[in-house]
């Protein structure tokens, strides 16, 4: 099967445009077929407090009412996604901006209401994934540039996580692609030593996973992305990779595999 | 060559979420290959005021700066796109929501900034229109939903005006389809007396349109509409059509031909 390349950056990486730029320039070298995932960052928060909307946060996490989906759609799937595509395309990268309700591609089940009504929030459903959408622009050669936003079964548009976006694309494509699936974040990867940035753990299988965690070694934010790439791993994923955002073409970083 | 109908919507429909939705509800039952050019409304001006970004009007028309950019962007691309994307998807429209920068579809030459700068404002290059992004997009069964935002040949994203992206469209896609494009607006067509609904020109051709033009029979606000279509007209495209997007589907209108 051929190799595919599924990248996902969030907020630490979209709310700095110098860090911006110098990712987009590395990931428009990686070859083809590649896949962006970005999340939103700050700037919706920014709008929404000058539209006097109040952000309520149970648990850590955003309720999405009417007017934060309006807000979050055109700040993710238009503002921070055109202005990746328009960067990508003048580093010469032919890519593609688009969300779940585009094509259909990534159709989700709205949260249930209880026992907390997070709103206009969903999560993907794999089965439903828009596979043909996807392999239409690689086939073609674009770069899909994929926002956080999908459609719901009823046609609404859904508030969705962009890890979950992420290990969604990567799942559902790697039944055709020997899939990698990059996690960019602020840390060289996964640490063996949270307060070492040295101490990166290369390579974790799964038993090794069920061993750190087992000795407390893997930190509480750490904990769930790694929890979620065993599982992308479990179903089909070829590798996962956690890595620092200006470590994307070089070597360093934890890779996950079975 | 087959058939493609290209449709313009503007603002008078845009910000009117009941005569969007049977709109659509319209254009959903147009056989296919189609594609919907949509303009901006007045949204983009709300949000523009509530973050204290003052519009800038030169002779009726809007200066747009960098902030100013930020809004039409996220407004056009993002949130009016996704929601129009979203309806049509419920009403069984595979529909694609896409600008100028994707696929870098739609190419612009940024405005002189001599006599008047608007700023990020751009006018299409029909010679470097991305036929193949629509085609690939057509092909596929899909419904390209197009955004006026479009991709400067500098990589910078350009606010353009939603009929000439649609004039655009229709002119580069004539080359391998038979286009009619419809223009829709709030007149029910042209109108032999501008204060009498019901006295709507069937058709008209070149050599009308310079009689009424001669005899001062059109109106000032038609004029340059007109003059555009016929500009289209000229380079390929086999007919336009005036009418009121209440009327997507009957006959009532102005058909304008060579």
């Amino acid at each position: 099967m051929q190799e595919l390349t599924v990248v996902k950056i969030g907020g630490n990486v979209v709310d700095n445009p110098t860090l911006l730029s110098s990712f987009l320039k590395e990931f428009a070298l990686i070859g083809s077929p590649k896949i962006l995932v970005h999340g939103g960052g700050k700037i919706a928060t920014t709008i929404s407090k000058a539209l006097g909307i109040e952000s309520t946060m149970i648990g850590g996490r955003r309720v999405t009412d009417e007017r934060t989906l309006d807000v979050v759609t055109q700040v993710y799937a238009g503002l921070i996604n055109k202005k990746i595509v328009a960067s990508l395309q003048s580093f010469g990268s032919n890519s593609f901006g688009l969300c779940g309700v585009d094509g259909a591609s990534i159709i989700s089940k709205r949260r249930a209401v209880e026992p907390i009504d997070f709103g206009f929030v969903g999560d993907p459903v794999v089965s439903k994934f828009g596979v043909s959408t996807f392999t239409m622009l690689l086939n073609n050669g674009c770069v899909p540039i994929v926002a956080p936003i999908t459609l719901s079964t009823e046609g609404e548009l859904l508030n969705t996580n962009a890890d979950t976006v992420a290990q969604t694309v990567a799942v559902a494509l790697s039944k055709i692609y020997n899939v990698r699936l990059i996690y960019c974040f602020e840390k060289k990867g996964v640490l063996l030593n949270v307060d070492d940035e040295n101490s990166v753990i290369e390579a974790i299988d799964f038993l090794k996973f069920q061993e750190l965690r087992a000795h407390g070694v893997v930190s509480e934010g750490m904990l769930p992305k790694l929890e979620n790439a065993f599982e992308a791993l479990k179903s089909g994923v070829d590798r996962v990779i956690i890595r620092s955002s200006s470590d994307l073409l070089n070597g360093i970083g934890t890779t996950l595999f079975m």
